[in-house]
């Protein structure tokens, strides 16, 4: 993804956790690799942001800095500035990724698609790597694509709302048109709706509230981890065709039976 | 289960496979230890079980007779019987398990919950661990447990359909009345539909034809063996409320944020 | 259905209204003839049961009488002789309709199936026309029909928890075998629910708690009269194939456009 | 509606019908008011084209121009301003209204959100009753309401798919914040989705391909009509809540019971 590799296809959140320990265990429980930090919180030492920059292993994780908090273009366009500085000032020179939101809705917190384009327009022509967070708008999707960002982010229902994946078809389309990773990023609530998404194909997923907010995150994020590895392998491996009557799985002529 | 304890909550069978390799390899990856076996098509060197007995190595696994193919309970009584036979003569002295199936329907493969509830009555008298295989109906499964079964089948959907979970409110039902463990056998296609039952609270399923006609059955089966820990560990953890609204994972306020 | 024509495929019932004139006028916005009523409470004189023979015009409407409130098939079998006797002594000399309710779960109120095909089958020797309440559950189904019930009535979910169909591919295939009426009865909470039932091919329904309990019952009456019809002229109008992708409404060539 | 008031919910089209006398017959048997014209064709003579304008009778229905086969905002801002043209030549006089379609997707039809709205804003200043053809994207539909929208014509699924509506939680989301009309265009194949997506809180439905290509289009037209009164009623009217357990119909206790 955008000219780097990582071994875990789950992306996750720091935000929520009760506190630093269960988050960093949560996260190594996981597997995930990729970690997203909301800038402008942390710029503005909002409270209990402080120290996030000693709580997490940036050596270890890579960090994709968040737009969170911006409702227009021209503030998310800051905002991933100063996210690119934050990145610098944390040891990792070469990280230009963002993770694009604008969002003017406070109930829902979906995002703008128009102030999303043309902040991700500009965004690239600065060079960074950008990672727009979208409604699953096919149109919208390779519009973005067309303009140079690194992936498209769908949300399958809204951030935290634990509904899972509400609009399959749509990511569908997304991911059948997609010359970039789709990641299929909020909703998300159960490891069966994670694995359900790497099965429609999706490259990837980024959880947070589900995790950080379930009784014991710590087990959460381990079946997070190991729900997206299987749902990328059955996305490989080909599953079976649905049909309307039944299959005997002992059939009475074949090669093998049991 | 039955008295004896197991570590995978995936059990499988040995149906539709291309080959004894294939197979070997699959159950091996997807880490199931109870492996089910059709019983008369063994007994009477039905085409292609041949060499069942030397294909797979009953030190490791713990066989599952089953009664496929029987339509009355009196079939499937006799069968039974033949099974426990086999058991004994592949090395497994002790094994009195039973997968109970009758199946008078050829064409969707369901059960008769008339028949099935007498031949567990008998069975049960003669010292069987009774799994019995049912139409996800929750008074059934109640009767089953009263005359002394070791666990509930209910299907998901019809056998080897992939068709997943289509009655889960009758699978919810039966895990909250039940207090001898859920099996949720056939109708499961895809890792996301085997972390789903288990979510619901299902102590085990048993997959086949998911497995074994995937495209690549190898792969497919270590995404079932994950997807079932990943549903056991969520179901365990306990998964954040579903909400109609969003919850931001950046919130202003909050002790640790992202 | 069991000899008789009826104009309307909605059956609905009398419990729950705030009043009698509640009631009546719902009934009658629904287009309903076929009113099922509790038998048991009525004889017993249960609270808000006097008056009910005077409530309702049975030169109208039919009654279905019904075994609420039995748990065993003894209770049903008398319950159902004494529903014989009240149609007669309100003028239907000729009703020998029964809605068979066995119902030991207190919960849940689902039906128990061994116990309803024993009561059905003595009911049948008695004359009765067996309409029985059941788990959609296709084998049984098959077996209530050889016994000789005039229908069967598959529940969609709990009796009035307006989940509506939860066991679609059940209730399918329970109308692909049937030769007799199929009646889904329990669990629709919504016109669109009973359109869909109807849509699967279901002859008729039988709703009561989602008119009754409506905020305004006599307008739901009429949207549930309505819906039914909609969902029956839609299975014989044959509906359109569902398809991946899109298919312009404004086609390029053809002999009419828009 | 745009300053006018209709009696029906249900607006149609007049595409993909085998001749003019099933459409006439349908649109007639639906109760529609309203009924969409591709203006693009009609003027350009397409195949099937010839005669449109004589087969309805606009002293009766009400044109609703649409701008289908434009690809970008100026297309089809000089295709809306050729639908206004036509319509004066039909005889409606006043008729400013136009659906707006800009579609650059062939394979899914689905609608491209940053031209649409740039192409709204300058139809709304040329004093065009704007319809928009959207996504169900919640912000989107805000921004066009903005700018001054008559409604916004939010998608279930493609069109023509008959998939029915995939993205109700979208769909609610935008009836919720609207203050204009919503209507859901597009995907509804049967009626019970037309009656789900008026029970959703949406204000009408237009509905073409599960009309004219049922099989019997008169009787799907009745069908559709029927249902999308019986949603509305229902949405008025107040379903029951869903519960996840049972609820007598027959209570032991209360005012009347059956």
């Amino acid at each position: 993804m955008a000219g780097r590799t990582f071994q875990s296809r789950l992306m996750t959140g720091s935000g929520k956790f009760d506190s630093f320990e269960t988050m960093r265990q949560s996260l190594a429980a996981s597997g995930s690799e990729i970690v997203t930090v909301a800038v402008r919180r942390v710029q503005t030492n909002a409270p209990g942001h402080e120290g996030l920059a000693a709580a997490l292993d940036w050596q270890k994780l890579w960090m994709l800095p968040n737009t969170a908090g911006c409702q227009t273009a021209d503030e998310a366009i800051r905002v991933a500035r100063l996210g690119r500085e934050m990145a610098k000032l944390l040891g990792q020179e070469d990280n230009n990724f963002v993770k694009l939101e604008v969002i003017p809705d406070p109930k829902y917190l979906l995002p703008d698609p128009i102030d999303t384009l043309k902040a991700a327009e500009q965004l690239v022509k600065e060079g960074f790597a950008v990672l727009p967070y979208i409604n699953a708008d096919p149109v919208l999707a390779k519009r973005l694509e067309e303009v140079g960002c690194a992936t498209v982010m769908p949300l399958g229902s809204p951030i935290g709302s634990g509904q899972g994946i509400r609009n399959a078809a749509s990511i569908q389309i997304i991911v059948e048109n997609a010359q970039i990773p789709v990641v299929v990023d909020a909703g998300i609530g159960t490891p069966s709706e994670a694995a359900y998404s790497m099965e429609l194909g999706a490259d990837a997923l980024l959880i947070n509230t589900a995790i950080a907010k379930a009784t014991d995150p710590v087990a959460m994020g381990r079946a997070m981890g190991l729900a997206t590895e299987a749902g990328r392998l059955a996305y490989l491996a080909g599953r079976i065709p649905v049909k309307t009557h039944a299959s005997a799985s002992s059939p009475t002529t074949g090669q093998v039976s049991h």
